[in-house]
């Protein structure tokens, strides 16, 4: 079996991963957010690509909550940001919620056509790990990236993933970069991804709290998938 | 400073990089191979995009070598390959070379509208450093990649000149992962590279020498530069 990662969106090629499982991460913060909501008993969440897309279902469906962020920054008049906090029990339990993010979305979409899409974070990467090894399909890891640009802390959780099945899985030249990289991170991993671009913004407007939980291991045993337009648990 | 890296020539932006002093890696083999030229006293090394180009070169000026390849092996009626070890000083010695090779010659024609343009490899890493420390420019280093993919022997020589470079240079994202990849590798990198795809072809066809000579460190002491189209040293 092949364990291969797109480290930006733009590398994924939906013809040559039709019979894959695909692996979304958006790391700081979307799928961090997302695994956090679902491990807090949210009911279904729409990722959907523009505010207006947004604004459109709410008007349809007025009992859900939206959310996402601009800019890291969280949208005027929606319920809830991107910061992975916000989606507390209290807030989340039993809601239907749709999102909007700059880069998570987009990630998501393109894995669309995958036979599978799971939701991956470091926080459900040892249960999602577990998973994958038990269901033995090709692996490709789409990396939510930031503008379509390579984003440090999506790469390391891919090695992250990469490494741990590497004992299963043929690993492409991505994976076994991302491999390597992770294992000559690991030791130092808040560090490493706190010098990234996207990390030094978020911790600039304020959210440096969520970077040190985003990076977390292994402590919430969900794995959301997304089908039908839709992420469920 | 900066110290930014392109994995792949398709992310090179040419505007953004005017200011930049850009060094060009394609590990297996051109930049080794056209390093090694020039340890062995190689005048001048002409890059060209494709076999018609080179040929009509030659017509034009026939006492030239013509040298590249085509799926790695050696192109018909051509001189020499794309083997380091074809490149020796009883051959091109005082010689011009027209080159043509599948990653290397893209990458460089890219990269030529920088301020500098160096040849990079393993080979020469530390020679190359300490000319990129003493002049204190921004930094591109550019990937070659295999035929517009990732390529991890060129990501890995980044990540090593990357590592060397970090005490002076601000990284960029792409900078800290080969970073990370070339200390998560090094104490066994040629069995890292070894599993990558291109290195497998090129075993398969009968090079393998060629990668243990290409991932030799710090051993030849000469920057190659490319400036009006042509390399030297």
């Amino acid at each position: 079996m092949r364990l291969d990662i797109c480290f930006v969106p733009g590398d994924f090629q939906a013809q040559a991963y039709q019979a894959y499982t695909a692996v979304v991460l958006d790391i700081l913060r979307a799928t961090s957010s997302i695994t956090t909501a679902f491990a807090n008993d949210c009911h279904a969440l729409v990722p959907v690509t523009s505010v207006t897309e947004a604004w459109e279902y709410k008007q349809q469906q007025p009992q859900v909550l939206l959310a996402g962020e601009r800019q890291g920054q969280c949208i005027t008049g929606f319920d809830l940001g991107n910061s992975p906090f916000e989606y507390t029990r209290p807030k989340v339990a039993g809601q239907t919620i749709v999102m909007t993010t700059t880069n998570g979305t987009k990630a998501l979409t393109a894995a669309a056509s995958c036979r599978n899409v799971y939701i991956g974070s470091f926080l459900n990467a040892a249960y999602l790990c577990q998973q994958l090894a038990d269901e033995q399909e090709d692996i490709v890891i789409v990396c939510a990236g930031t503008e379509g640009r390579f984003s440090l802390e999506d790469a390391l959780c891919a090695g992250l993933i990469a490494d741990r099945l590497s004992r299963f899985y043929a690993l492409s030249d991505t994976a076994l970069a991302a491999q390597a990289m992770y294992r000559g991170a690991q030791h130092d991993l808040n560090a490493c991804i706190g010098a990234s671009s996207h990390a030094r913004y978020l911790e600039s407007i304020g959210f440096a709290a969520d970077i040190e939980y985003c990076l977390r291991h292994d402590c919430l045993a969900i794995v959301p998938y997304f089908a039908q337009g839709i992420i469920r648990v």
